[in-house]
């Protein structure tokens, strides 16, 4: 067996499996969970094995190649017969690691049955279809995480249901809420991130060298099914090598929910401040600790989730902004979507990790809540005030002055309203409306109805 | 009736309703079609003057306030009433145009009804829901102008269903395509955008000062289904003053159609170059005229669809990037959405609307498509060469040796093979491989697939 | 005088000059400050208008044109002559509005000399200075905001030099500082901001259709030098039609300045929590108040400048991503910049007009300050402690055990230090450990350090 | 030796030193050139290992620690010492990988000078000095590639100074240019990016937990000039913990320097087209085939600049978003810029690297590029005829009409023209009108300017 000139056998003693990608300096923030290892080169490496596997089933099943290719197939396809650093090396020079993978892979079929490995298929069937694989493998373990994290905060929004904290609007208290509405309304946004992922359509991509399929005469059409029921794909109406709807789709809705994520955790990560103290992430024999201050207890995890979503949104908008495509193939555009995807996988996979350790370990402070509900010395309970006096124009301004006078004076709003003549409300009144248990409005109906949602999610859609 | 200094009532004498936004310089290019005027500040102040008014709908039919409030509100509704610009002006002083509206709306309401406008209300509850009226109402003619797009696409596709052109990849002739299979690309593609963004929820936002509705007791959460039928809009599980899924994802659809917009515009500019000349916008008096270059007819359509759309996917990320916002009302992130959604919706219909002008008055030029077809004298054929020579490595060889031969000779291709021992090749199966017509695979199956799903295009998903 | 097919006379009584933008229902928070004026319609039709009557001077300067060029040019180019709306719609149909301008104002000069008008430019000549002319009048209020920014920080540094606060590193306590040091911070950066804005080059661009100004035969290249210095503006080596590096600088700088405004508003908004209260912002009739809440005063500026700054970063990758471009003038993306630096001017600027308004104003309550350090019971010194036990790993761990005691027991860290038998310090040593002003380091040094170079700072570079 | 509870010793045989980044799949296209190994988990350790010697180091020349620690460090701080997979995994407990690699050399040192490793600094001082090393080390090879593209972008300008070609505006045929003079609008600009690099200061940081330095007493700010100098870094007024501005200069300045990359190759690509043909990139063996296509010579090299830089820009709005950060440390945005500002350089370079390759071995086919001008049929010259007309608007109209009809008729413009009685020009007069030899302007002069500033380049400036 002689090399041809500008490939050669890939050499006779296989490489080893690559077990995977290895941890660096920065995976712990940045590659925890599991969509690290499904976006690596092994697993990459391993798609497009399984592509050309599966496209040789299905080519066999309408018996447009011969019968036992499959099995020849299925025996070259393992990923550890091959040599990663070399396939890179080779790609350079030719645009994409397909061409040389596919090079290496006719090397282990017996001669007579080459042309059909690799058939009527152009390299950016593979790469497209491998990261539609990669992807909904990588999505798993990122799904699985965002379902713990739904199922953790509506524990919260259950135990909290009537568990009272002050309401903050552009970060000052504004009127009482419940940390189960809080919960609830992550539990809410969620559990659409979830249904959102879950709906993307990842279609196998099966179009020859322009979109014809002409190789294989008029049949071409007759294989996207096929591969895509064997890989565990959808099935597009056409090949898509330059519509690139469904990457940007993945990219959005991978954006959203780390968008999401991100909301959750700078919740946590600003009622976790030194004055507010009402949570606490989990606490663990070094975590959270500073190499300069020995009294430190870092939200180590809000704050690891806050730095991957930060990447996020750049990331997709080079998705979208690379849709604009030349042609039949773009030149670059399309080349720049394959680090950026697996990015896209796996920071919002690390935040989804995250944010589970975060919210399954969350300490929250009752009492702190309920102390911090006094800060304002009853302003936070003005809005009930204005109510009590019937909520026109003249109470506000009543009640508006008197919170002044509050405020001018450190007192507390109730001896304000108590010395002031133009308040006709008893003791009584007073009192009931500056208690905030009783200023909760639907807040427990909202609760139960995310839980609700919660308990019919299916996954499917929003 | 005196004003007081913060407030006061808006001075007597109506201002003249304003007609709608004035064309500035850059309009032409980037405030073309419907979505421009109605995401104008006139737009967006009807937009909150029908949430206010619609909100005093729903809770009149709940009993929530008197009878004849909705009547008083439907009077004072009308944005002719109101000053833009001392709006705004008030507006910097609170951060958001709601509370000085408010405040002009009450004046024109008896005193006794006073406290039934905005009832319950936060600012954010009239801002939101607005946003999200604005974003229906600017969603119309984006959508009328894409499916004006598609249904053009849709008659190049049928018509061209066996015009013959090269395919191109990476810029470079690669096999023969048809102009229909383009078409019928850019049409699956824009019947997809088009879907993805009917299908994006809109919902109504009603939650109170911080997402309890506490002013209302306990019946605040009767409201948002009516509020939602009156306006058009959906009914969401629970507020989402600060999960910003519904902003995200109607960003996320404009991108992904904006990027759709962009690639069928950068096709037909890349089509239309003086070298190439396959295509050309439809020409008009004035239209893609040079100050300096008397000859010129520049693709002002397909250039202004890429303007843009160059600017959408930083809109987008800012979107996502403003996802991450705070407690129950964020300090920066909710309120940089306003402008920036009305951008998107502005661009992507401008985009669209000028891409339905250049589709709608497309020229092709079907002779210099397949006078172009010889441009490398043969070689674009030489996959076809390979599979009628068994399409073996070893083929695939023989016949980059022609190609190298030919290139090197500056010949054509049909010379070479013919000259060339090793081609085990009739002149007729030569002349049949080299036949561009010939080579089309499925290419008229794909198109007719695509005709069909835009014939049975309902607008309701993928 | 009959018009011309394709442009026809602009009608003969002017109309009047508009006075400038109209302040819109968000413009309070997006448009403060002196530079949206500057990025107006008006302010870019005056300054185009100003292009072209300097390129005419600096021709006749040179003898290219009749000495009596500038003269009608004077008189024809005054802003209130043309019509911004019909300019606009005419625009659409050429691509950019300079086009018809040009046309309108040949209209305006007697005949003889229309063919001097606009001479030997291309549109993007007169665009592209006009874009560099209104960036340097756009920066001057920009920069004037800046430099009271600073101002107003020299003066926080200066007399908060000695006050204590928390540090807070991760939103916890972490160890003292001074808030003069932290306006020292903010002081740094942004004279550093200043610096980067102030040096950017803005250079003229002529070159005529495709960068060779073959109309003025080879006399070309002596006009920019003059029209530069005409119009203030700097001298290119070559024209730069597709070498966008001067708007690319001019949006990395923006970029940078505004990031520098959010982190110092990020610092007010955090300080200004209704837990921490340590700074608030001006008062005012009106300012920040709720529509909901009687109580809230929010934070309206520093929650304005981060609304602003949020929507900078997309735009300045917009920009970044527009610098590729085709041969000699792009289709798209040179197009994409206009609305876009314009937009980045006005962010910019509102955030710098807001901010400087929340500097000058900002109250600091240094009691309140005091009083947040003791939040951790002594837990903020326990470096120190360390530090005075002689800062090896043993004194750590003895700090640490300490530290985790008073945390469990709610207790002073002073009093668990006491009574540890292992912690060999006096009580005068353990006092002295545990006061914050005594563990100030080189702060004092730094805010001198930042204060020198402040007064020292020329804007000229960093 | 007994380990900590919360570290451990790193067991003792030392891990064979790592000798750079594997090369994955996608290593060819986005990894190549010198800046990836220099971005590489090695060249973190190694750099932050040498901060803590250097560290050391400046604190013995202070007398702040003893003589006897730098050289103990010295022989601690070697890459080869620690194992990064290790370091990675406890990183994810404390958040920065400083924390157990601090701990890990203490372990190294002999416990009476454990205390003064790291001495006195916070685990940023070491994350962002190392940042900055690792930007120096890795802008080293980026600038010898932007130097080797701008030689080689000189040669071509000089060698073509005079090869006529026809000038593209909005990508179609304007009017005549010169090779040379594209070629040193590429150079003007590769030269200015490669000075926006080399000004960006890279300053070191030290200011311990908070930015007081407070564990040294009063002298730690001595210790920033001496830390500088030994690492080749700047020195920066103050710590800058949450002052961002050096890393998003960098961003910036790479980012600009992407977008310069990306015009280059945009233009190579653009040229190189089948129907254009004027240049095409060098060969060799298997560079640019295809998996389907046995004749293609694809572009590969403009084609990975191009992906490398559609990356970039979403990076740089990471960082510029990410300056908002939080009070003495930020939770989140610092983190975020780690992987990424490695990606800015990688990507940076790997563009520089590529595009070096391509100008390098371009080949220029100047018969192509005067063939091509004659594509229009003379209406390239339009302009040129107005000129020779007088250049007044009538002389437009009727070179406009000749044009018109010369499209129409599928005619020469000359024999348009020569039939044309309006036309008061000789057939001498005509030729020369048409001869794009003769309206070249200015180019030569722009050519040699650009070569002239290149000449005196020092890489100081703009």
């Amino acid at each position: 067996m002689t090399s041809p000139a500008t490939g050669g056998p890939f050499p006779g003693p296989a490489p080893s499996p690559v077990p995977g990608p290895v941890p660096g300096l920065f995976s712990g923030m940045f590659a925890r969970g599991g969509a690290s290892a499904e976006v690596s080169d092994v697993a990459w490496l391993a798609a497009m094995l399984d592509v050309e596997a599966a496209l040789s089933g299905a080519q066999a099943g309408l018996g447009l190649v011969p019968a036992e290719v499959p099995a020849a197939l299925a025996e070259a396809c393992r990923p550890g017969l091959y040599d990663i650093a070399e396939l890179g090396e080779r790609a350079a020079r030719t645009g994409n690691p397909v061409i040389p993978l596919v090079a290496a892979l006719r090397e282990r079929v017996e001669p007579g049955l080459r042309r059909f490995v690799h058939y009527g298929a152009t390299s950016q069937d593979i790469n497209d279809t491998a990261a539609m694989l990669v992807a909904r493998r990588a999505l798993a373990p990122v799904l699985a995480d965002l379902s713990a994290c739904a199922d953790a905060c509506a524990r919260l929004a259950s135990e909290h249901r009537g568990t009272v904290m002050a309401g903050r609007t552009v970060l000052q208290h504004a009127v009482p809420v419940t940390f189960g509405l809080k919960a609830a309304g992550w539990l809410s946004a969620l559990d659409r991130a979830r249904a959102g992922l879950a709906e993307v359509p990842l279609p196998v991509q099966y179009g020859g060298a322009a979109g014809t399929l002409s190789v294989l005469g008029e049949r071409g059409h007759e294989v996207p099914p096929l591969l895509a029921a064997g890989l565990g794909l959808t099935d597009p109406v056409l090949p898509w090598h330059t519509d690139r709807t469904p990457v940007a789709r993945l990219a959005c809705a991978l954006g959203t929910a780390a968008g999401t994520l991100g909301k959750t955790a700078n919740d946590v990560k600003l009622l976790a401040q030194t004055e507010v103290a009402e949570v606490a992430e989990p606490a663990g024999p070094g975590r959270g600790t500073s190499s300069a201050m020995p009294h430190k207890r870092n939200p180590v995890g809000s704050m690891s989730v806050l730095a991957c979503v930060q990447r996020v949104p750049g990331l997709v908008a080079s998705i979208l902004d690379g849709m604009v495509q030349e042609h039949e193939r773009a030149a670059g555009p399309w080349q720049a979507e394959w680090e950026t995807l697996g990015e896209l996988l796996r920071l919002t996979g690390s935040a989804a990790s995250w944010l589970r350790e975060v919210l399954e370990g969350l300490t929250v402070d009752t009492a702190r809540m309920r102390a911090n509900l006094g800060a304002t010395r009853g302003l936070l309970m003005a809005e009930q005030v204005v109510v009590r006096l019937g909520g026109t124009p003249e109470a506000r301004r009543l009640v508006d002055a008197a919170c002044a006078r509050a405020v001018e004076g450190g007192s507390e709003l109730r001896e304000v309203l108590l010395a002031d003549p133009g308040v006709s409300l008893t003791i009584e009144e007073i009192d009931a409306a500056l208690d905030p248990a009783g200023a909760l409005g639907s807040a427990a109906t909202f609760v139960d109805r995310a839980l609700a949602a919660h308990e019919n999610f299916t996954g499917a859609g929003s």
